[in-house]
């Protein structure tokens, strides 16, 4: 994935090349931050990050984000930033998800090393 | 803009928001980045962002990115990182494009501050 000139990344072809869920691609890193693409269906964990706020954007699908007491139901074309040190669930309750996280490199889905799926690049 | 309770961005309705060209506007934050929303129609100049990397994603519309001695054509659902210090020269030749951008506050649209628009809080 190492360019030599900026090429463009297309979205839904990148979308094309992977099928599980929960498993975040790697497609682009600008300035020590990593655009991943997940797909998701069904309930992640709750969780936080401690340093680090959290960019999601809907490419397709119905994304449920909880948060204690409150929650945001997240259709195409639209984000959430969940701030530094928020517990939040995403959840996938009505079919596939098709989403843009950002997040700095190394970010551990799950909040924890010791049990993330580590975003791979695509 | 200060939110209590993270709520979500909704693309579409913030486009809705403003009519002016290359202007951007800032819908989001998150670790010293800025999500910023522009429109655009015509050319840009060219320019460079020295210390900084910057993300294109297109909503709507054809975005011609050229680079010295090479050109990427941007459609709806793709994106491009330009790497600090390259020249670009983004460009709406085909209509109005609507477009994501996400930089590090306070970034130049333009790479000279003595130039630019300033972003603002939409």
């Amino acid at each position: 994935m190492v360019q030599t000139t900026p090429s463009k990344v297309d979205l839904a072809e990148k979308f094309g090349q992977f099928c599980d869920h929960w498993a975040p691609r790697i497609v682009a890193r600008y300035n020590d931050n990593e655009v991943r693409l997940a797909k998701a269906e069904g309930d992640f964990q709750w969780h936080s990050h401690t340093d680090s706020d959290e960019l999601f954007l809907v490419v397709s699908g119905t994304l449920t984000m909880e948060f204690r007491g409150h929650t945001e139901v997240l259709e195409q074309g639209q984000m959430i930033v969940v701030p530094r040190g928020t517990e939040h669930r995403p959840r996938a309750l009505n079919g596939e998800v098709q989403m843009v996280i950002i997040d700095p490199k190394d970010t551990a889905n799950t909040g924890d090393p010791a049990t993330a799926t580590k975003a791979i690049d695509l």
